[in-house]
């Protein structure tokens, strides 16, 4: 069991029974996009059957000048849900970038917390029998490679490799963040839209300075919470008491209780994009509209901004609490839209000049959610 | 001078004076495509000042176990005549293979002797300090990287280094010479359709079986030819009796003398693709179509083909001899059409499978142009 409240130092070990709630959780986080953790689930629970379950370790327990590599999925959720992945192609990408960097790896980390990347992790390091750091590089998910704390501190992205079903290969070795995700979108598109990546090849010093700690831990807290709620029948007020425990996401509100009355999502560029409109469900005209660029992106009601990225904005069913991903959205679903607090490292000016609204094309200034 | 009748195991050498004669014979062999020569000219005559001339060796002299690296440019015709290399790109595409490959190169090839990549193996061996092997991998230009006999014959295509003006880099790996071009040609058109690469590391062996040989010397040549016929105001006779003496091009005719009332020409998918009518300029109602994927891909004559890939299809200014690129074609232009054979590797079964007609979705079988 990975436990919650393990003491520092000890070890804490995922099992089989943990996923399903790890996934609920991380499906939270993602904000909509990150990919519907399901399949990642279902991969996760074949390498921890075949290979053991991979040792959970904490940020601390890092030597400063050790080799940790992250390992991921990258492609349109759309495309994600149809597709999986062998393993192998894990593998390989991991085993490509440490051969690139002349450096074995001591451990390896989720760069993204929210959906599906809360699994790959877990895949690739059963399958290399490696650690696997209970941290991430944002607390959620975010579109694009080059939206994670470690780019924002300076770590390089690169090089970076990606790897499709067949094991074809695709390195890029670039200095700009933003090249390397232009560069890496390209290729991925080329390769259908799902593959595997290992990238931001860091030191433990770099994992201490710039992790979003404890994210897997918070991703199984915020899955158990929802799942313990469903039994009273009150799974968002239970997630909402569990987030307000929460380090990095107490500042969180219900900010809308509504039906989808439009829904426009085409996947383009490599992206899902598109926006939802809700109607209230309190007999007011009130209405919200949420855009998304695989993740939510910012949420207004009639016309005002209630939540912002890099704040989170999370739809839930409303009965059962279960997150929905954009690609799960339905006309006329009943929803609650819940909105949180970034983690505190994600609020810095200079991570808004990487991931605040500007840099997905919105108008709003980012205000954080506690004073909207 | 590069000595077109050097004695075998006789170093020759290539002056800036060969440059123009080279560039016109590439421009000839580049049968409408592989880019205009111009440029690489201006490249290799600068490097050639800076460095000094490269040592052009011929394939027997080749170690078996010697490493050889070929260097090329990569991209859209219409967008290479727009923007040079540093140089710089060259050099790190080589430097980069060869890292890969964990062997040092002993000497460079081109691998497609049409166009402006004649001139870049120039470059890049004058810059790097190594000899250059006189062949490349068709005799001629083709719009593909899978396009060539060393993939006919198995050699891979990858690890394939493509560059940037910027030095940004992307590495491609899979056994699939296809794929090898899907992948490489989508992350050219990201880093702007005009890209410097090293692919096909090979090794003397390999190019002494499969390369097709003296392609510098032949190229140079037909420069000469037409220049020379030039004085004499009978360029495109000049020409052809050269031809005629080669072992390759020996086949060879003029296909069509008319001017050009048609042409359809679009920057697409990475390459120019398109066709041109010709009107017969001997009062008969003949008229000729050419279509063309950066290349010249097929001539026919009111439907009847009369040249086909791998064949060479050449449009040349009627007058002076000057091969007109697909770029450089111009409504009411009168030109000769010339149609020669290819090198007899190019026309075998296994090579038609890779660049014969139905390769390029054309209806036609190949027939050898001496049968048409």
């Amino acid at each position: 069991m990975l436990n919650v409240a393990a003491a520092e130092n000890e070890s804490v070990f995922i099992t089989l029974e943990d996923l399903e709630d790890l996934a609920q959780g991380a499906a939270f986080l993602g904000t909509g996009g990150g990919g519907d953790p399901y399949i990642g689930r279902l991969m996760a629970t074949h390498a921890i059957r075949e290979y053991g379950m991979p040792e959970i370790i904490e940020v601390d327990e890092l030597d400063d000048d050790a080799t940790v590599l992250p390992a991921a999925m990258l492609g349109a959720p759309t495309v994600l849900v149809e597709k999986a992945a062998s393993g192998e192609d894990i593998d390989h990408s991991v085993k490509r970038l440490a051969q690139l960097v002349g450096r074995q790896p001591d451990a390896l980390c989720p760069i993204e917390i929210g959906g599906i990347n809360s699994m790959i992790p877990i895949v690739a390091a059963a399958r290399l029998g490696l650690p696997l750091v209970n941290c991430d590089g944002m607390g959620r998910a975010f579109p694009e490679l080059q939206m994670v704390t470690f780019h924002v501190y300076g770590v390089p992205a690169t090089p970076a490799v990606i790897v499709d079903e067949r094991l074809e290969t695709v390195i890029v070795e670039t200095n700009d963040g933003k090249r390397a995700e232009d560069l890496i979108r390209a290729a991925a598109i080329q390769m259908g839209l799902s593959v595997m990546i290992s990238c931001y090849p860091m030191t433990g010093r770099d994992v201490k300075d710039y992790g979003v700690k404890g994210t897997l831990t918070l991703a199984l807290g915020i899955g158990r919470a929802i799942a313990q709620g469903r039994k009273n029948g009150e799974p968002v007020e239970s997630l909402l008491a569990y987030l307000r425990s929460t380090e990095y996401y107490n500042h969180c509100k219900v900010l809308f209780d509504g039906k989808i009355t439009d829904l426009r999502r085409e996947t383009t560029r490599g992206f899902s994009m598109g926006h939802c409109e809700l109607a209230a469900l309190d007999g007011s005209a009130r209405r919200m509209t949420v855009l998304f660029q695989n993740e939510n992106l910012v949420a207004r009601v009639d016309g005002k901004t209630v939540a912002v990225v890099p704040d989170l904005i999370c739809i839930v069913d409303r009965q059962t609490g279960q997150p929905v991903t954009v690609e799960a959205m339905k006309y006329g679903q009943r929803v609650k839209v819940i909105g949180t607090s970034a983690a505190p490292i994600m609020r810095r000016p200079e991570s808004l000049a990487v991931f605040g609204p500007q840099a997905f094309g919105l108008e709003e200034e980012f205000i954080p959610i506690e004073k909207l």
